[in-house]
């Protein structure tokens, strides 16, 4: 049984960037944290894709160390499917088709073992309604979760209900924004933390992230890249990484949340440096960490005294 | 004599932001920085301003220490005006209406003394032929300057005579990439280098700042107020206690900049905290460390061992 089970979309994703274009290549937001989250515990991706889904995907995940004992395929339906590109403000994705395809279902709960609770949950961006069937199904001892604008729209209720039962949220700029009707990003983290998780991420693309963990605030920076490729999938890497080294310390102290993120946003800036999952894919600790020592560096203020 | 001569704007601003609005308080990028930089040495306003310049606003600068030997006051002449204002995104000015009055003028070099070198000198935002003309008439250690994307646009080749010349250059994220046409703010900022400064600094906002010197890079963030008021000055404020630092310890050395830089980002948290310079006034240099040595706890990275 893995340590960390990742709910979240599987997809096959046709993107343009200015760097370049490709067809219906790896993506979706549990298939990104999973390989992310892979780099530190067993990690079993709980997802649908259809029977369109290549055979060489499933064996490629296989040898990156994600579990697929609980991915269903399921015959006459068509795996979810986005197309869409991206300008030079790379922190804005711009959608040109959504097939829901099999994702339009509730999960597969069905797949999932009875009377089984995984150490963490991390329920990556899907349709709150179906977030909650999956942590009503499991008894997390560390629940995280992620969500997109749509769903704050749309199932504000469900998301709510979620957020009441999350150790750790994860959500970008405008969606703290749209759930809190706040500008100010440390008043919406401490609106959001009322309203359940004491934990709350808010990722800001390459201008880092904030965490409010209790009372206590981290900033951090995105990794400098100079080139970045394709930005899809960076925030699923983040919190995959993140979620992946918390399960593996099994701590959710202030240095291990630290910790955590900076490793999220040293996976994410692999992921982001190359198309697709190519970037996670000969990703090794050792290079991890490496670029965690560089950030440290990078961020590191001298002591002072006047 | 100052330790740090600073050329610059004064002004009298008219702005209204969400938080409320005022009329004819003072401003001006020399004005700021003037008084950012009196937290740590001497530090004189060169400027020109008009006949309609309330004698309290000169009284109130020289009780904060700022030097005024070189603030010419010009008969028949008014000051420099600006008239603006922000929205909920305040990183943005929308500009209203801009009265160039005295500042229409070169710069008052008379009012210098002659073979005069002060350590350092703070070129804050202007013309830049007009900045020119400063440096030349000074032969400082160390040239700090700033700049704006209107003069990108009118005045590129004297910018770039500027830029030859300084150690540090201060612009934000919009202004380098319409200096050097590049997109990623890293590479933009190696281009600049490659122009004259051995450091360049590019301000985010509420994002921070990066800095690139020699072939290191610094990320600070900036500090997360939970209320700004009124953003005008905050870069200004940034550049001036930066330098007012470094010509305070006489070093331009990796940390050195770190130091000085942090400095500025929590300089420029107190002129955000209130309208006009108010924030500045009442600042003393224990007030900053403790926010300084609170910034480098919220930055601050656990080491890691995988």
């Amino acid at each position: 049984m893995g340590e960390l089970l990742i709910y979240g979309s599987v997809a096959l994703d046709s993107l343009r960037t200015p760097f370049g274009e490709r067809e219906r290549v790896l993506g979706g937001s549990g298939l990104y944290a999973s390989l992310a989250a892979a780099l530190f515990v067993k990690s079993s991706l709980f997802s649908a894709i259809g029977e369109d889904f290549p055979k060489e995907h499933l064996d490629l995940l296989k040898e990156q160390g994600v579990s697929l004992d609980f991915l269903v395929q399921v015959a006459g339906e068509r795996t979810f499917f986005w197309r869409g590109y991206y300008e030079y403000d790379m922190n804005v994705a711009h959608t040109e088709e959504t097939q829901l395809n099999v994702l339009a279902h509730p999960p597969p709960l069905g797949a999932l073992p009875e009377r089984w609770a995984p150490y963490g949950l991390l329920l990556a961006n899907m349709d709150p309604e179906h977030q909650l069937a999956v942590l009503r199904r499991c008894q997390p001892k560390f629940v995280a979760a992620d969500t997109m604008n749509l769903w704050i729209e749309t199932k504000r209720g469900a998301l709510l209900e979620l957020l009441a039962r999350c150790h750790l949220f994860f959500c970008n700029e405008g969606e703290a924004r749209a759930l809190t009707e706040e500008v100010n990003l440390l008043r919406a983290a401490r609106q959001i933390q009322k309203m359940g998780p004491p934990s709350v991420v808010i990722k800001k693309g390459e201008h880092g992230a904030l965490l409010l963990s209790e009372d206590r605030v981290f900033l951090l920076p995105a990794y400098p890249l100079e080139t970045a490729q394709d930005p899809t999938g960076a925030g699923d890497s983040f919190a995959g990484a993140a979620c992946g080294y918390l399960c593996y310390v099994k701590s959710l102290d202030d240095d291990a949340l630290r910790r955590a993120l900076l490793l999220g946003t040293v996976a994410a800036s692999f992921t982001v440096s190359d198309f697709s999952v190519t970037g996670l894919l000969s990703l090794t600790q050792r290079e991890l960490l490496a670029r965690y020592l560089e950030l440290r560096e990078l961020t590191s203020v001298p002591e002072l005294t006047l």
